[in-house]
């Protein structure tokens, strides 16, 4: 299974210390070889870097976690090849834009014969279930509003198309438009919270500590998403199975179910 | 003004060489200051560096030049802003998905009073003149071949789409799908065709040479276009002023006039 991990911040933060962690997983501590990829916001603009080479030795990550980009949303993922072979059209985040904005994707799972009829602007470049997944994510959103909505009235139409695509498999999602960040738990994600007071956190997948009341400002509050906890010193809180998270200025702001969306 | 490089080539090619020079446009030998950008093609696979800070002391440049990406084609822009402000959204090369393939687009110029209704799936997401041209082409692309056309089919289309934006100023622009290369000269572009026997080159703005005979194969062929010609020992061929012109495995394949399209 593949890896995600997500920032959504209330002020520009960089994702060094979480992405040090989190790279190894590809083809260092876990075995996730098939490319990696991370989608940074800044404003209304979006950078990706993505590469089919491993995480653990990319020297685009390397270039990464060396370059502290600040941003208030982030998506990455290292991908274990499932549907789609070894490919940089293959490769996570996926990135289109609807009511002119960038969006952001990544997803961990395999949906299995999902192959919907896709027609209109939004089209599969590679072959993943998961892109496949984000175009029809993308054109039923469009199809509903025509222009931006706010993320609260986004929320019950996201949770339902959700809930279409997860009958088809594991479907772990992460989504933004840099203004917000979404997370679908299926089966695996956990996130955590950072607000002062401030301490220490060690990195689970290597031997190196940040005490981030060093490094943060007193109001910053920074929310990560993650497959697994990237920790081994704090309190990460697994999301219910089955259910779709908002995240606003670092903090989680609407959740609910996607098992059984039409009762919640 | 700005200032474009791209390539097209029939076999995968890093770009460093090339790219070493023309870096150093952007903040060092020339006053292009406002970001910088290069998208590659692997496949249908592409991948994009933008960078806000000037290209000739970018960690993001230091690595693309240090990392051998093979492509065949690529498309690299360094932008003294005229109409946008210095921000991520406005830094070029664009992106977006169309008939399910990526196209990539950056414009060298200024155009004036173009300010199109763009309805439809291609909204600007920054408020350069140039995002909102490349929304316009692909919007009348996609309004005029509901799939792919070759680009022979594309080529006249893309001429009178041109002309019309030409009409607003000046209209330098590359424009790939990963599959080919347009290249528009409005008043300022060049290119050059490298095949065997193949020699050595100089660069112009810093003194790197190379010899193509050790590096390219026999059959490769490679063509680079660039707002000033990038070596001082090649012979560098202007295109005419307002040619739309269509590269592809690395030689020019088509060339026409956006001056007065329906005429040729």
């Amino acid at each position: 299974m593949c890896q995600l991990l997500g920032m959504n911040c209330n002020t520009p933060t960089d994702i060094c210390f979480s992405f040090s962690g989190f790279r190894i997983r590809g083809g260092g501590s876990d075995m996730h070889k098939d490319g990696w990829g991370i989608a940074f916001f800044e404003g209304k603009g979006c950078r990706s870097f993505i590469d089919v080479q491993q995480a653990a030795d990319s020297p685009i990550a390397d270039m990464v976690r060396e370059y502290p980009i600040r941003s208030t949303n982030v998506i990455s993922h290292i991908r274990k090849a499932t549907q789609g072979r070894v490919a940089l059209e293959n490769t996570h985040p996926f990135q289109r834009e609807l009511w002119g904005r960038h969006w952001v994707f990544a997803h961990n799972g395999d949906l299995q014969h999902f192959k919907p009829q896709l027609v209109g602007p939004y089209q599969p470049v590679g072959d993943t279930d998961s892109e496949r997944a984000f175009c029809f994510l993308l054109h039923h959103l469009r199809h509903e509003f025509a222009s931006a909505p706010t993320p609260e009235r986004m929320f019950p139409v996201l949770r339902e198309l959700t809930a279409r695509i997860a009958a088809h498999g594991e479907f772990n999602f992460l989504l933004s438009n840099g203004d917000f960040l979404f997370a679908h738990r299926a089966s695996k994600l956990s996130y955590i919270v950072r607000k002062a007071p401030f301490a220490t956190a060690h990195l689970k997948d290597e031997d190196l500590s940040i005490d981030f009341s060093e490094v943060a400002g007193s109001d910053d509050c920074v929310a990560v998403v993650a497959t697994q906890p990237l920790t081994d010193n704090e309190v990460w809180t697994d999301f219910e199975d089955r259910t779709l998270n908002l995240f606003v200025d670092g903090q989680l702001a609407m959740s609910g179910s996607t098992a059984n969306p039409a009762r919640n």
